[in-house]
């Protein structure tokens, strides 16, 4: 049968201590089956994230051992940062890989927030294509209050936790477990410094103020390059298209008398996303992905 | 260790009898480490493409249990077709695709020359990356005269077959087996029916005629369509870009007042010829191929 592969990207609530940080990361190294792609400690987040990519039942496995480290390390008590946080443990997003649904994905989501209740006693939250209700499927409105405000917003009625005790844990306080599309961090960078046409295009482009549907953006001043950039979180890069939004940015910013200077992705971006702007922009029609070499290469 | 991975694309000079094609191909079918990514067996060339993947040494052993067929099956002295041809197995090109040099493949190429000659008693020319010689590289130069005219062609010196007798097999001709980079087939069509605009356009991309070095081309009416097309083979997209291709065939059409109606890629093409190009469109900078996901779903 077919391997089904599952990427999991857990953030965990500390970024500055290298002995903590080593030992959450440990039980994903070495691994048969499982793979640690990346983690990316961000001192003044102070936030731990971390990719890996396996067998969802290894991948399980090697989570739980990086939990258990991260509850019994970490006090949410004493944690400070700029990035919003609710808990040791903050969020655990799956995304489906290989030889796997959507469907599948949320299934291993609340198997996991249901084990992170009964064997950590942490309130967990099912968000986004896991997520039990409208009002959760959006991580930073289950956030909204961060650590400090939890014990508070646990106690109202509409946000019993859909998995454990509707009370903080003391020390790690609050988890989200989700599941979600792969996510595409691309970033363009504009001939100007003024941050206002970057702001003006930011909410030409996204869905939050009538833009493209799966299309997070901000503007970001690059001090050091003296530009600025639309920064973007693509959320389903197979509904909106990469060079779709690229072209949409040129197009907005042509109204400033301003063009791009370039643009990067930072992290990891499926395949599937640059071979369907190769496509576009070389005009290829009727080409599959079965073209490509490589998908040949990869394992049943 | 890791395991290298050797492409083969062997043409053998029967495309009509599907008894024998059958059992030409049956030898790549159901083997552990090495896959059968495709076949084409073409009426009008009468000949059959078969492009096969696999460790090197697992793939060498298909391919002689094939060209036994082949050399039992075929006679080529009642062989017809459009196709340059001059032997039963006509020419054998490796291409390295992962954890291999071309020198490497080079290697391979000799030692399969060596085997077919020693086996068969073929004359074997090297061609492409392995030719022993400049005027060896090409394997037009090397097939001109084609199976009727070799008796004689291998009676000149300079025509010494690399390995096996400086005469021909009675009924298998003469082979050619070589090394070379993936080809990508990449065909643009334009919006006219005038085939000496495509020819116009295709001389000044190939290489032959003063364009890109890594760029075969020739224009082809497309009857159905009512366009023409610029046919192109890629000989090396690592240095002659597909993306580059393609401007550089807009920027000479815009001369006649046409344009580009669409394009495709024929077959496969490995992953990085078309990141080469959504990086370029998409103005990527410092992007790696590292990035793609399906990088790290690769074997070792």
């Amino acid at each position: 049968m077919a391997t089904q592969l599952i990427e999991c990207v857990p953030n965990f609530s500390e970024g500055r201590n290298a002995d903590i940080i080593d030992r959450i990361v440990a039980p994903f190294r070495n691994n048969q089956n499982v793979k640690l792609l990346d983690y990316q400690p961000d001192e003044d987040h102070n936030r731990l994230v971390v990719t890996v990519l396996g067998e969802p039942a290894r991948l399980i496995d090697c989570l739980m051992a990086a939990v258990t480290q991260a509850v019994a390390l970490i006090d949410m008590n004493n944690h400070r940062g700029h990035h919003p946080r609710m808990g040791a443990v903050d969020v655990v997003p799956f995304v489906p890989i290989r030889h796997m649904s959507m469907a599948q994905a949320v299934t291993v989501a609340r198997q996991v927030g249901n084990v992170l209740a009964d064997r950590f006693s942490l309130p967990v939250f099912l968000y986004d294509q896991a997520a039990t209700a409208p009002e959760r499927k959006n991580l930073s409105t289950i956030r909204a209050g961060e650590f400090e405000k939890m014990p508070e917003k646990l106690k109202q009625a509409v946000w019993k936790p859909d998995f454990g005790p509707a009370k903080i844990h003391p020390t790690a306080g609050v988890t989200a477990v989700g599941a979600r599309n792969p996510l595409v961090a691309f970033n363009v960078n504009l001939n100007t410094n003024r941050l206002d046409i970057a702001t003006h295009i930011a909410k030409a482009v996204r869905f939050k103020d009538g833009g493209l549907r799966y299309c997070k953006a901000m503007a970001v001043p690059l001090k050091t390059k003296n530009q600025v950039q639309i920064s973007m979180n693509m959320t389903d890069f197979s509904q909106t298209a990469l060079y779709r939004t690229h072209e949409l940015i040129r197009t907005e910013a042509r109204r400033y008398g301003v063009s791009i200077s370039g643009s990067e992705i930072v992290g990891l971006v499926p395949m599937a996303a640059l071979i369907d702007s190769a496509a576009y922009y070389l005009g290829l029609s009727q080409f599959s992905v079965d073209q490509v070499l490589e998908t040949h290469l990869l394992p049943e």
